[in-house]
């Protein structure tokens, strides 16, 4: 039978998704764990890769297995064997030729960070600290040349190859929380979550969007210049890569 | 001169607070900041000790030092020299007589968790997981009874010796968040984070009221029962000691 299942993670220790020689992963620590539960050797296959130090609330894996416990009670088994950091959320029964890669139709990341004068202890795990103020408004100005079917080349980290550039994001929200204010200090610290959803990202990409927009609200790109950006097809005139920890893979949705 | 900063920390990695031969401390660490800036031994007294584990968003400290530095670049100063997890947000000269201590009039503390079927590993570092569905609405009758001023005692860890147990709890809120449902599981998990404002707080009274109110949420305390626990003056009728990672300090108040 094979299984689709639900999982998340917290990336910080993980040298990413997928197996490595140099250090533990998350796909290693899920296939030890279907291991103990189904036996032998079961592998599983994820949506995508997710890099080291990336998070998941909603990746999808699929894998086979032969065994007499009840679908619905897979997840409390298998996360018996997980450690606290991974954890599978749901798991249903799927078509033979179901595959949680192939099958994937969308995928919303999130990116988050924080702007503040100063590193806010609490936050710093899952957030990039931004140190300068962000014109939020300019921000969201410059997500209307994002959104749509574009070939986001520009986003994507060089060296890359694939055979098209071309992809859609759906939509792409920033969500803006005001953080408490401190007398005397420099500017109120917000916090922003930037959703995208798209039927696929470049490498890098959302990080490489979050670090333009980053740029749009220091006021070093202007707004509509993320249209000619986008034109230009040129990785050197969009923002920096930011870090792994403020990404989070939410969801995948699959046709079925 | 005396100086007042507010400073952050996460607590995962620290044996709490107060300095300890057994362990790393967040004030030994920042004493060790405080002295490489301003030289010598520079010690700080904090509004309170936190326990290992726990974590602050807007503790407050205070320290004297003889330096040239402006105070509103203090903080920058002292970030150079602290980890990741822990930094200074404000600081701002004071009296000499202004103790962090002795001077604070007022705490706020959040106790954050969720309840989910399945931990979820991205929540796992700084929330408590409960695997049942909690009746809020149960949860926020039964926090009628905790505001106001009374003999906390049920709501101490037992052993403490203060020589009053009456405290006033200003205010006790709860918000709620939906997360994500997800199909087929068993029941739609919700983040709660509960923030209680008090003149003071007996030791573990915040995670013991939070454990209290899980077990009104869980149906094992019945909403008005809750009074009657407090009159009883009995620790053992409370709830159970919630662990510490769930715990933050929000903010410390002071007259002036």
């Amino acid at each position: 039978m094979r299984y689709r299942a639900v999982i998340s993670y917290d990336g910080t220790s993980y040298v990413g998704w997928q197996r490595q020689l140099n250090g533990m992963s998350v796909q290693e620590k899920m296939e030890i764990a279907l291991g103990k539960i189904f036996g032998a050797t079961t592998s599983c296959t994820a949506s995508g890769r997710t890099d080291a130090g990336v998070h998941a609330e909603g990746q999808v894996i699929h894998f086979d297995a032969d065994t007499s416990i009840p679908t619905d009670k897979i997840p409390y088994a298998v996360n018996t064997e997980l450690p606290d950091d991974i954890s599978m959320l749901q798991c249903e029964e799927t078509r033979d030729d179901f595959n949680a890669r192939f099958s994937a139709k969308r995928k919303t990341y999130r990116y988050s960070l924080y702007s503040s004068p100063h590193r806010l202890a609490t936050l710093n795990k899952n957030h990039t600290h931004i140190i300068s103020p962000l014109n939020v408004e300019d921000m969201k100005k410059a997500v209307e040349h994002i959104v749509g079917e574009h070939d986001f080349k520009c986003f994507e980290a060089s060296g890359s190859v694939v055979k098209s550039t071309v992809r859609t994001v759906f939509s792409l929200d920033i969500a803006v929380t005001k953080l408490p204010a401190i007398k005397g200090i420099a500017f109120d610290p917000i916090k922003l979550d930037i959703t995208i959803t798209g039927n696929g990202f470049l490498y890098n990409m959302v990080r490489i969007i979050a670090g333009t927009l980053v740029y749009v609200g220091m006021g070093k790109i202007a707004p509509d210049e993320v249209k000619d950006i986008i034109l230009s097809k040129d990785r050197t005139k969009a923002g920096k890569t930011l870090p792994p920890e403020g990404l989070t893979l939410v969801s995948v949705e699959y046709e079925d």
